[in-house]
Formats: C-alpha cells, structure tokens, sequence
C-alpha cells in the first residue's frame, strides 16, 4: 500500500489567471485516522470555476484558502481505514476533501455514495455539487414556468448543462449560450435545447433578441461581463435572473465588469437574485433521488469531461477558465 | 378668464442635463374639451426625478415624451369645463396633464382629491406618485420585517424621506443617505430616522459599515453608481434592494455606471429587483388612506418644495439633479 501523499498547496496568491508558481505540489506521509476520523484514498477531484475564488484573499461566501494550506476541492474516493463508526472501510463518499490523494475526514460535509449502478464521477456532476447547484438554482430562484423562455450561459459546462435539461423537463423553451460550434451542436442535438449561441462568434446581444423575440423569463447567468449585459438587454417583463457564476470576471486583473445596462431590472420590474447551494443542503438527498430518476428515464444526459492524474491539476483547472471542458470536469487520481 | 395656455413642449433630446434650449415655451389659445373631454386649469406640476428619462429616445417603461409635444408631468388642478359626466367643474383632480397651464382631459389617469382637509401638494407628493412609489416599493418590493436595517437614498427626497418613515413605522433601524448637512439633520431630527450619511463628505461605504454593522437587510436605491457599489459592499445575508431610481446617473454623457460588485448579490444570497409604480395602480387608494392615516396620527410628515411660476420649470427641474430640494418638488402654477 502507498504511504505518500501527494497535494496540492497553494503557495502564492494569483494575479490573473493562477500559473504553476501558484502552486507547491507537496509530498508527506499518508496520515493515520485519529478518534472520529476515517482516510479516504481519493479517486477522483472536481475541478470548479469557484475555486478561483477561493483563492482570493477576503471575504466571500466561504473563507479563502490559506497560504501553504491544502486546495479546497470537492472529490469522491474510499474509505481506506476508519476509527468513525459512521464509516465503514469500502464505503464511497464524497466530500470536501482537496487536492491531494489521501484525505482524513471527521465526516463533515461528507456524503455516501449509493450503489445505484450509475458511474461514479456523476456524483461530482450531475448528482453532485454542480447538479444541485442547477436544479435550486434553476427551480427555486429562476422559478420557472412551463412555456417560460429560460436562458443559461456556459450553456455546455457542467451547471449549464443541467440547467438546460431541467427546464425542458418542466415544459420551457431553452436557449443556451456557449462558446464552440461543437458545444452549441452539442447542447441542441444532445441535450435537446431549442436554440443555441455561440458568444465566440455571433453578436449576443443580437442573437438573443432573435432567439427570443417576447424576451427571456429567466435567465441564469454563470458568464457574467459582457454576456450579463446582453441578457439584461433582451428581459421580458418581470423576469428573474438567476446570478450562479461569472466565470468571465474571475481571472479579471482588473475590476469585475458590472453591468451597465442593469436599469433594465427597473424597466421591466425584474429581479437580479444571487444563489449559493450550500443553501440547500438539507434537500440535496431529495433532489439526487429526483434528478436520479431522470437520468433512468433518460431525460437528463450526464457528461464528464474527466482527466488523468493528480499531477495535470494546474493546467487542468485552467481549462474551465479557457472554455476547454464540454461537461463537468475533474480529475481522476486513482483507479476505482 | 384667461384665453392663453402656456406650455413647456420638449424642442429637442438633451445630452447631459437638460438645458433652456432642450425647451420651446409656447402659447396657444386654451381649449375647449370635445364630448368626453374636460378642461382642468393647472394649480401644482410635479417635478420628479423620472422625466429626464422621458426626455431620451428609445423603449423603456413608457414611451418617450415626441420633439414638439408638451413635457409629460403629473400635475393637479381644477376642472373649469367639462363635457364628461364624471367630471364636474370645481373638482380637483390630479393626472398626466404636462407642463402647461391647461389640459384637456378625457379622464385617463385622473384621480379625484378629496376635501380632507390635507394640503393640496401632498397630493402630488406624499399621496401622489412619490408616496405611492415609496409605499409599494418599500413594502411590496424591499418586505421589510421589524427589526430589520432599512437603508434609502435621496433621503431627503420625495420618495426616500417616505420610504424611511414608512420603515420606522414598520419597526425597522432606518439609516438614510443625503447629500447635505441641512438634510442630514433634517430626515434624523425631523422624520424621525436613527442615521443619516452625508454623502458629500463622507466615504459612504465606509460610513455605511459603521451605521450597520450587521449588514442591511433593505437598500432601496434611488441614487445609482457609487452609492449603489457602497450599498452592495454592506448587504446583510438575503439582503433585498429596490431599484427604483439611480438620479446620479440620468444626466450621464457617458455610459451608466454598472456596479462592479454585484457579485455580492450571491455571496450574500442578496436580490435586486426593479419597480414600477403603475404595476400597483389599482391599490392607490388602498395605500392613500392607509397613509393619510399616518398623516392625520403625526407618524408620516409631508415637505414639499414648492416653486412659484411655470415660466421657472427649465431651471426649477435641475433642482432634482443638483440636489437642492428637500422634499417633493413641484411648480405652483396659478393660486387654487
């Protein structure tokens, strides 16, 4: 058995996108479960637009990540030893366990995982985090209603994804926004939008009025910046936006774009409502099953974008920032 | 009786703040209303910090006032003619009658005022639009519980010192922002609010720290820009904002200021969400004699800024922009 733990430690603090000086890739022994606590060998770690945040100094919805501390990451992996009786050796969990290949873990914030035939890495997707994220935010802030039009941006990444598919389930017409020719043929031959557009390529602003000629009912934005800004150019009366992200803004060396034209709120008595999931936590249990049950009837489609080895972790994290992930991106450390 | 009717027609779009030239100050005979119709001689024109919107081109909650019509304002006075049944002469009536000395009318959106012994500029203020936009803002918009941080700006306006002591009333801790000494004092000392924040002399967001430590649980902002970014740097979890204005940026020659953390939104669960005062017509009344009660009971003081002649409007309307009024500005156009 292997008895070093490989992590990674955030050395520095980025300015912009974080580079490989960022990071110390440390190596120190597998520790030992004390009372209470129980060793997971991690199989594999979600990558998340919100980690860039967490690398920020200050104040936000959670603390930063310390200078030499562990990064902060969602991941699934085994109970490999257990002195909790909570935890049971052979047990899949998942939980807020970081970068690294061994974590120990006091059961806080940590979910099993059913064995319910489904692949692992859904419970990082779709069944996890980024899933719950779509189905409250979606269902219990945009509110919507069947015939509503629903527009999501990173309309192909992991949350827009969802969001997409969600709303079909309860009757909208679904505009995603993306940034390839092959994620906007994905979304609508795939996951079944009604329209797609590509930001990289048509004028949003434009696009939208076109995709939506009454307006957009909801709008759930993970982009934020210039794309924020289209959407608040194209609200019907009385629409909700839902602010889940703003991945556009979070490598920004300068101050985040606000949206200029947010006037529009007042003109068409609209509402702007930020959403946080960790809100919602005691209703997670009730929305995997839901969200279960439509993958079995094959009305909401899974995709992981998985990458080898613990090791690519620096690069790998950039490619959510670069638009390189179709799906919900992680990393896969270890071999179930 | 006079036979002339003076009247402000908008001559051209203004860039900035508007100027005399923005205007044409016509005269033409005073009409006779047609079957339907009724003439209603102007006694008070309200001046609301809306109506450079309706100068500017372009779709918003309302069409834009024509090159060539007469300015579009609420105003009261007395009916002297009238061919509609519903209408006697000697009634006092408010409506969208504009800028001029006489309107005709055919009774859209004319409301009777009741001899109750209330002055008649209250009317157009604290019972008119101003109240009714702060009333249901505040209350239908901002839900405000007892307990709560209420925070205004333009405090001392026609809007925000109602919107603060409607939240006094409601049990709230009511902290107001204006841009004066004199008004400082006047919304604590008079109307009753726990703080006041001079925006003029003082680092509003730091100020507004101080004043809530806690966080604000309600910000209704008719201010924009930097006061809204201080406002959203001060929000208290689940915090509501009430777009109903942003004076700081109607007169822009450049774009308006988006405020750059609105991220702040989802780091504190925070909405924002835009009003329109017509969406509530149909419960004016209801709001009119719940006020009116408050009036009568001393909870609710009324201040009007009342300038004497219509010839002044050019001028008198830049008031709202300067900041020079105290209370709910109008015009006294003849003696009622």
């Amino acid at each position: 058995m292997t008895t070093t733990n490989h992590k990674f430690e955030l050395a520095s603090r980025p300015v912009g996108l974080p580079t490989r000086d960022n990071w110390h890739y440390a190596e120190a022994p597998v520790p030992e479960p004390a009372d209470g606590e129980f060793l997971v060998k991690i199989l594999y770690i979600s990558l998340d637009p919100a980690m860039r945040g967490w690398m920020n100094e200050g104040k936000s919805y959670v603390p930063p990540v310390g200078i030499g501390e562990v990064m902060r990451a969602l991941a699934l992996g085994r109970v490999t030893a257990s002195k909790n009786p909570a935890y049971a050796v052979g047990d899949t969990v998942t939980g807020p366990f970081g970068v690294q290949e061994y974590a120990l873990s006091n059961g806080a914030s940590v979910n099993k995982v059913p064995s319910v035939g489904i692949p692992l890495p859904v419970f990082l997707g779709t069944l996890g985090m980024t899933g719950m994220t779509a189905y409250f935010g979606l269902l219990e802030v945009g509110k919507p209603k069947a015939g509503d039009t629903v527009v999501v941006s990173s309309a192909a990444g992991a949350v827009g994804s969802v969001v997409g598919q969600i709303a079909k389930i309860k009757g909208c017409r679904v505009v995603g926004i993306a940034g390839s020719k092959e994620k906007c043929e994905y979304i609508v031959k795939e996951l079944g939008f009604d329209k797609a557009i590509d930001y990289k390529t048509e004028n949003v602003r434009k696009a939208l009025h076109e995709a939506c000629p009454k307006g957009m009912d909801v709008y759930f934005d993970n982009a934020g910046g210039e794309i924020l800004e289209a959407a608040l150019a194209n609200l019907a009366r009385g629409a909700r936006i839902v602010i889940c992200g703003a991945i556009s803004q979070y490598n920004n060396t300068t101050p985040v774009k606000g949206p200029s034209n947010y006037l529009s709120l007042l003109v068409n008595r609209a509402s702007m409502t930020g959403m946080v999931v960790f809100d919602y936590a005691d209703r997670y249990r009730e929305a995997a099953q839901e969200m279960a049950g439509w993958i079995a009837q094959g009305k909401l489609k899974t995709q992981e974008h998985v990458v080898d080895g613990i090791e690519t972790f620096p690069e790998s994290l950039l490619k959510l920032y670069n638009g390189e992930n179709t799906g919900k991106l992680m990393l896969k450390v270890a071999n179930p």
